[in-house]
């Protein structure tokens, strides 16, 4: 067995030394830029407190990553084995270690797997653990990882120094009290950690936890809400709120990608029947499409950037949303059509200066057949970065070679990592920035590129565009 | 900086010495033969005067192409900036230059896009200037561009020569008189310079501009159309009429993909509500489904090649449509069935020798999963080449690479160069013939092709597809 | 003209000497490992009878080989040339020589294709001819390879030894009384040559067909089958007679893809208005969404490995259908809804250890956005490898780019031939060992894999995943 030709070092940069050695230029030139990271789903809480730690191992690294815990789900191990307690039941298993036992006991499930590569370099680069992780020194890894996790040193706050994050958005409801970030404002952080606004709890309103969701957005905004003109006010001083915290962004899951215009009367229509829990999901559907059209106006009003990310079924697998609740259960992606779906609102507001609206997919066969010819024509459109399962190195070169034929760079919105795991922002902005530089590179090598404009397009990827989309001063 | 290590002249054929030498040499043995340009959408009037000139640098290079202004317009540049004026108003911006200057001030938009690709190409082999467009080479260059298109040797017909085109078929309306292609037909340019018969006015009978459009026909077959017979005779009349000045094919664009046989008697009442504007939009839609079910009827009968264009919403952008008219409104591409779609058409004409149809798509997911297949298996069917925003080296290589493993290529239909500029032509045949010799080097290489197999298909890929496919004599 | 620089021995392994010298390494690990053939269409008569031939040349290569078929019909080659006779003709072309010629006068129409790929390794490394075919040669090899197909060496069961095939399993209906089999079985074949249970023409109870199946299927039992409690228990015994003989798997086939699951109540009344010919086609629909459903519930219980493969219309060409009837009349392929499709039968089986149920598709859009996100989270999904026209250097190429990152290797199901012709079983497996060994090298070479994963990979490619999720012993 004759061991890897390429150092570690070089990962991702090109497959010869000829690619090699300008990706190697490129990425040279972006590596220690700071991280922009505009979207993700960091608690604000650990970072509002100087004393946090992000937890034990197994936590940080297995219970809490919805990555690793479906690819062991898919191999048979229980996710009772892997940390999570069914709801109304007590935990089960208390030993983290494990938990950790067991993500070293199948790591080879991810050969290959963005995921793996997180992890690795995560461990390299973070803990300086270059070892590759093995049944064998799985507990003396631990060992290693705990001790550091508890120290100061891997404090939140002190990783984002660490880390070099320019900024650090985290994805907030319209119904919560933004207490992390009043706090984080006041101790003068509100600059580098922003709240994101995300009002889909509260414009459900054909879901079951609808009505908890507007009795805490009724709480929070000491307001009632009795009807629909209520309800429109309240989102706008919500926005407000988020904004005087530093958010400049608000953020949009849909299944379906419908968006429609209803008259305000049919609309107050709606959302007295939903108040007396007679909404049909027709209604419901109508409604949510409504009010995404409803937020590129309030968008264009306030400025806030609108980020859309359409196409995804939540809890696919119903058994396991029953047993530990939802987001564990096995979201999957499903078909989409911006095309007849977006028109609507883009028809009203997408040639508005004002608005900035982000789109991101999981169906890469709207790439270039859709999502590209938006961006490249409508001012107020933006792609987002590959998401989610093709935020990985085939999924960036597809992303690459899918869309910037016909939208251009400049109609890109950067990276945003989407990150649970502070741990992991790193290793996730560093596989986009080697991914993106060895494409620029082949782009130059072949032709299309000459090495000035792969090197300024290199920067832009890695944290000019983020700043420009969401509309961050540097 | 290091500056760029791949010459302008290997641009596109490959990304180590290796790979272009190979590449090179495949087309070295393609790059000067004739164009063969079978689609397009130059202006037969251009070519029918002899004094006629493309006009001036920015009119030619951005008001006028549809890709550029897209880009441009996508980043927040308005279009009566450059050089479009609104339906109804008075030209506003007079000075030609300045467009120039917008399109010079904003170059980097077309890094690694085929309109940057193009531009770069055309003015350094049309126009001999090498230096790349900035802001301040701006004027300079204008001036050189402005002499050079006012010259006779830039007179259209001069660089058919110059550019080898030894056919070039135009588009034209089926109610055209097509008096331009009748002088060049006088004129012996007939067998050099081709109409090409699309009928979408007068078959869309739910649009609102049909009714004008069936009286241009009716004018200029000097006949009244009281029905769906006359309708049909008539149609006949004028493929007859652009088949004697030397049309070989038809042109059909559709936004959804249907065909249906209707009864007579339905198409007949159908077509009578047209008449007196009673026609319901499900009736229009069958009716075109029924056309084009007809329209391979009629192509069986006189020969002249279908081809189909599917999947492309015109006018997405309302606004722009309503400012500026049509064609200018942001067509944006949909998912497309071909399977279900075509099934009644092929299940009557598929199988017949006589037909040729071909098929272009912006919807690349069904290249590998429903036109190579269809292509591999009914004798009527032929592939059109990467159409649109895929007319670019990543999108020749996903066609190449989705299509050919099934249909292999003497089911596709060579390339069309698509362009309404004249002076582009060479630089998109030349990206084409690029990028497939540059593909079929890597085939060699990794031994699914011998070079002998290479050097063949590169020509027929070249030229020797398209003057099969649009029965054009050598 | 220079001739190829790749040896035919490192075909497919690389473009250049770096990618090769590793891929060749990888390769030489697998390249001689036994075949695991889990899935496909040699009848099993032909392996029952030590005495078989494979038939003469043209009916091999041509008349029975569906690829083959399609490429010539659609380049204006007529069936009958072929060797194939209408309905209730008499054979027309009686002569073999002719067929073989047509295909050899035609051989350039299979460059770049897998059929081109498969024909030339089958003539070089079965038959040692390792000339290209050609018009002139045509005749002579037809010598050769008859006189060859002639021999005892060529008879199926010593072709099993030769190939190095370990296991085969074949393709039989759920009607059929699996006469070959119970002799393969009762002569010490039955580990080896084994049947799959496939029962599309009992379950689909609106086709023209079903009738006389069930009429077969209850002759087969020696039973009546009055009612859907009869049905389900005849099923039952005859999956227990398939795995008494060997089975492990059984085969489902499906246009669109719908899983439901009916009342007990509700199937019964559909499947008696079946057997009174009431039955609609919304009705039949149902009851075969109902049956994959039931069909799970059944593999659950007998531990039988449920394979679906989904989204390909049968018979697209209904007028070749009328005349050389089912099977020829070009399947062409659809587009798929996954995650909506399956989604009843996972939430009732999905999370069953003892269900493993292995899925194929024709819409390579579903890979990224459906199949490996479902195979990376539910615990019974595995991917069937690339099938049908994906089966190709390129096919295997976007398959485990788009698949592997979200779902790992352990959620493969490995590598099914699919084939109808023993002959092409090693040129099969080849090109798939050799376009995974050459994949695997260049993600060796990007620093994604090490050479030891790489290496372990190769193998369960090769043929430990495939033993593992059809439950084959070694």
């Amino acid at each position: 067995m004759v061991s890897s030709p390429t150092p570690f070092s070089d990962r991702l940069l090109g497959t010869n030394e000829l690619e090699r050695r300008l990706a190697r230029r490129l990425y040279e030139s972006v590596a220690d830029l700071p991280i922009v990271s505009p979207h993700g789903h960091v608690p604000a809480e650990l970072l509002a407190d100087p004393e946090a730690r992000l937890g034990p191992p197994g936590r940080l690294f297995v219970s809490n990553d919805h990555y690793v815990l479906r690819m062991l789900y898919s191999q048979g191990i229980r996710l009772e084995q892997l940390g999570l307690t069914p709801l109304g039941e007590e935990p089960v298993e208390g030993d983290d270690r494990k938990v950790w036992q067991r993500l070293a006991d199948n790591f080879q499930l991810f050969s290959g797997t963005p995921s793996g590569l997180w992890t690795a370099a995560t461990l390299a680069n973070v803990f300086g653990i270059e070892e590759r992780l093995t049944s064998v020194n799985a507990q003396a890894i631990y060992d290693l990882l705990a001790e550091q996790l508890e120290s100061a040193e891997f404090a939140p706050r002190a990783l984002l120094d660490r880390f070099g994050i320019e900024v650090l958005a985290t994805t907030d409801a319209a119904e919560s009290g933004l207490e992390p970030h009043r706090r984080l404002h006041e101790e003068g952080w509100g600059k580098r950690v922003r709240p994101t606004f995300r009002p889909e709890a509260v414009t459900a309103i054909g879901s079951p936890g609808w009505r908890e969701s507007l009795e805490r957005l009724e709480a929070v905004c000491e307001r009632e809400i009795g009807d629909y003109r209520a309800f429109l006010e309240v989102l706008e001083e919500r926005r407000a709120s988020f904004k005087a915290l530093g958010a400049t962004a608000t953020d949009h899951a849909t299944e379906t990608l419908q968006t429609e215009r209803l008259s305000e009367q049919e609309a107050g229509s709606i959302f007295r029947r939903a108040l007396r829990a007679e909404v049909t999901p027709g209604e419901a559907e109508r409604f949510g499409a409504h009010m995404l059209w409803e937020t590129a106006r309030m968008s264009c009003d306030d400025g806030l950037v609108m980020q859309i990310r359409a196409g995804s079924m939540r809890d696919h697998n119903s058994k396991l949303k029953e047993r530990f609740g939802s987001d564990i259960g096995g979201d999957i992606p499903v078909a989409l059509d911006w095309t007849h779906g977006l028109r609507p609102l883009l028809a009203a507001h997408g040639n508005d200066p004002r608005l900035r609206l982000i789109l991101s997919t999981l169906d890469e066969s709207t790439y270039s057949r859709e999502l590209a010819p938006l961006a490249g024509h409508y001012p107020a459109v933006l792609l987002g970065p590959p998401w989610w399962f093709h935020d990985s190195p085939n999924g960036i070169g597809r992303y690459l070679d899918s869309i910037t034929e016909t939208a251009g760079f400049q109609n890109l919105a950067g990276f945003v990592d989407d990150a649970h795991n502070l741990i992991a922002i790193p290793a996730r902005h560093d596989v986009w920035r080697r991914a993106t530089c060895a494409w620029l590179a082949r782009k130059v090598l072949i032709g299309i590129l000459d090495e000035e404009d792969a090197t300024r397009i290199a920067g832009e990827l890695a944290c000019g565009l983020a700043r420009r989309a969401f509309r961050l001063p540097e």
